[in-house]
């Protein structure tokens, strides 16, 4: 085999073998195939695209190009959920502790925030203390110890897909579903699990913006998940706007706290229900993903699922006294009020910009070197739909950044307000 | 600008502009934009293609990356031809002399063979001493003296292009129009002619296999070429079968000089007659492509073309006594004849596998740093339509290797005898 050859194949839209993938991908490890005729082979899957025999194939040359963990010797169904990234997101943090409550085992391997996105690790650790960094021997004694433990990914886990990654974010070879597919489920999958439940989502804060798009991908992670046995369902969410009222680090682990403890009712609450009942599910703690959602409303109210997360947060060196006593929390340095300039009703809240806006507070970094400020973000008073008059107070800005009328202006350009009230829209699009 | 951006705006259909294509090209050219960014890019353009206006910024880019050769001191009109390359294609040995002969100057850079088909310079050097190594110096000297020069491209001469046809050799993105226009035009321009004319081969012996492929070429490439205002006509000429009788480096001077000497006349001759006639024309040496023919014909007849290639050989270091007295030249070890063994018509020479046993024979090589034997390749007794008895001798292979029953076993492999006779194929399917 010779990879030029290899490269005008897929380029023909000729399919690869199995073989041909893995003598690519691993040429490409090992440093034999050089980055040059990679990032041409990338941009001809780009073009091609890959059935899902050859994304398969890949993303098991990826998955085991590091290592896989063995969860065997635990006793229970592993399952874990796995979102396509959205605008205050913070699920992971709610029905982790939840579907562990109800006895499923969750070996959460999640990432950072990037871009417009947040992520799950930097909400956790904006809890003093807590580190997210554990070795492979410390994520399985925590597992072992309370069925739960939420880390980020060990160096030993897909290092094909980093080599890779870090050669399309340079090349323009991110947007294509099958490399995102194989990315995402080489390192999904290297967690040992049994079930995944798939949040896409869909919107102007996703990165997919159109149902169509969504579905595809949501099918082809599907596929993939299936073929190595791990029984999969896929939800289309909606992130047209962020999910629930607090945007940002601190604020979004203060907000699943409240869900937490029973006090917050919101489209958050129930999407945590819905991905946690499928969760538990999944783990064979209930027999339909109805039964699942009630046993996990259950687990809130009986404050099971609160006790679960301090249990996590203290397994994690994390100081439970913040989460005990949310207001000890530092404050930021301003809380800026957004005011309407008009009456109307909230119609639309443009996810990305928000999120955008959130990395200039100080909430979410452009490069994974950047810092971030765990106490900057957003406040949502108002969500799409509600009634507003003029001068009623949209949303909170924290930040200990200057340069107010700025942020302010970029808030009041991210949302629209009009006469007429918005038609509902669900909160899942789609089961899949 | 940013290297990514323009990858992906490329990869998604948008257009360039000249400042973004030379943005890339002078960024890869100085290092700052790394080989893979480039071959991403690369295979873009190839998915994408390119518009005529990005194909003239690319190759202005690529030209002007190197030296453009200043003859407007020396008389009179500048005028080159182009071939795509096919087998037995020696026509340059015939048409630059005829055409200087007539008074066009005729500064003329050519290539070696690669692969399936033979290069000008390795047919000149089979002629004991003649140097195409020429420094820009000693080419300007000839021409001034002579009124023509062949040599090799010097690496003052589009560095653009050599770096950036060495990454498309090893990742799959040789077979792209617009990339292919850019690379011959960047090295033709620099000759700073006035007048091209283009032989564009089609067929089983030429990288063009179709009519259609072949025209796209020659419209772009003659496009190119206007845009700079060089005066340009294009052929699609017939590469079913080996231009002429002979293969071969040596072998392809002998029947040039049998031309020039006016013993030959076969299919090769007037393809020589009507390229020649081109560059009078473009020269202004002839009102008409068909005076200029008149005058070619002419300069054959009276031995002035002869004389003027012995001018050239004698310039060019060559010893002319090899080319006054043809039969002084080495022989081969081993002349192996070819024949058939059934009657009928010979109905098809597989031209491209023809040029490969070429190279088993020695006469051509896969890597530029193969050696050439100048003894070795083809004498076709034959030709497409001929009439064949069983037993008839078809061709005389040359060669010093052994291996012969192999060797005779795939040339029959490489032609087609059959019980009826052919439809006879025009030399020229198309003006341009």
């Amino acid at each position: 085999m010779n990879p030029v050859e290899l490269i005008i194949k897929k380029r023909n839209g000729i399919n690869l073998s199995e073989k041909e993938i893995e003598f690519f991908i691993n040429g490409f490890l090992s440093g034999e195939i050089p980055d040059y005729q990679m990032s041409a082979f990338l941009m001809s899957i780009y073009f091609r695209g890959m059935t899902s025999e050859e994304t398969v194939a890949l993303t098991k040359i990826m998955l085991y190009s590091g290592e896989v963990l063995d969860l065997s010797l635990i006793h229970g169904k592993k399952v874990d959920k796995h979102s396509t990234g959205g605008v205050g997101d913070k699920t992971s943090l709610v029905i982790a502790p939840i579907a562990s409550a109800a006895g499923v085992v969750v070996p959460m391997i999640s990432g950072r925030g990037l871009g417009h996105t947040g992520g799950t690790l930097d909400k956790l650790e904006s809890i003093p203390g807590f580190r997210t960094n554990l070795s492979k021997e410390e994520f399985l004694n925590v597992i072992e110890k309370i069925g739960v433990c939420l880390i980020g990914q060990t160096k030993e886990i897909a290092p094909a897909d980093k080599k890779i990654y870090a050669l399309r974010d340079v090349t323009g070879t991110v947007e294509s579903i099958p490399l995102i597919c194989a990315s995402i489920m080489s390192k999904k999958l290297a967690e040992g699990i049994n079930g995944l439940v798939l949040d896409v989502k869909t919107g102007n804060g996703a990165f997919m913006k159109t149902l169509e798009d969504s579905e595809n991908l949501a099918k082809n992670l599907k596929d993939i998940a299936e073929a190595f046995g791990v029984k999969t369902i896929a939800y289309i969410t909606n992130m047209n706007q962020p999910l629930g009222n607090f945007v940002g680090n601190w604020l979004e682990v203060y907000e699943s706290v409240k869900i937490l403890k029973n006090e917050v009712h919101n489209e958050l609450t129930e999407l945590c229900h819905i991905l946690a009942g499928t969760m538990i599910y999944l783990g064979e703690k209930a027999p339909s993903v109805d039964e699942g959602i009630r046993l996990s409303k259950k687990l809130i109210e009986n404050g099971k699922a609160y006790q679960k997360f301090l249990e996590i947060v203290e397994s994690q060196s994390g100081d439970i006294s913040y989460i005990e006593n949310l207001e000890k929390y530092p404050e930021p340095k301003f809380k800026l009020e957004v005011k309407a300039t008009r009456r109307g009703f909230l119609n639309k809240i443009n996810s990305f910009e928000i999120g955008m806006l959130g990395i200039e507070l100080g909430a979410g970094r452009m490069k994974y070197t950047d810092t971030i400020d765990p106490k900057a973000g957003f406040i949502f008073y108002k969500k799409i739909g509600n009634e507003i008059k003029s001068g009623d107070i949209i949303a909170e800005i924290r930040t200990d950044k200057e340069n107010h009328e700025y942020f302010i202006n970029k808030f009041l350009n991210a949302i629209e307000i009009t006469d007429d009230k918005p038609l509902d829209e669900p909160l899942i699009f789609k089961t899949i």
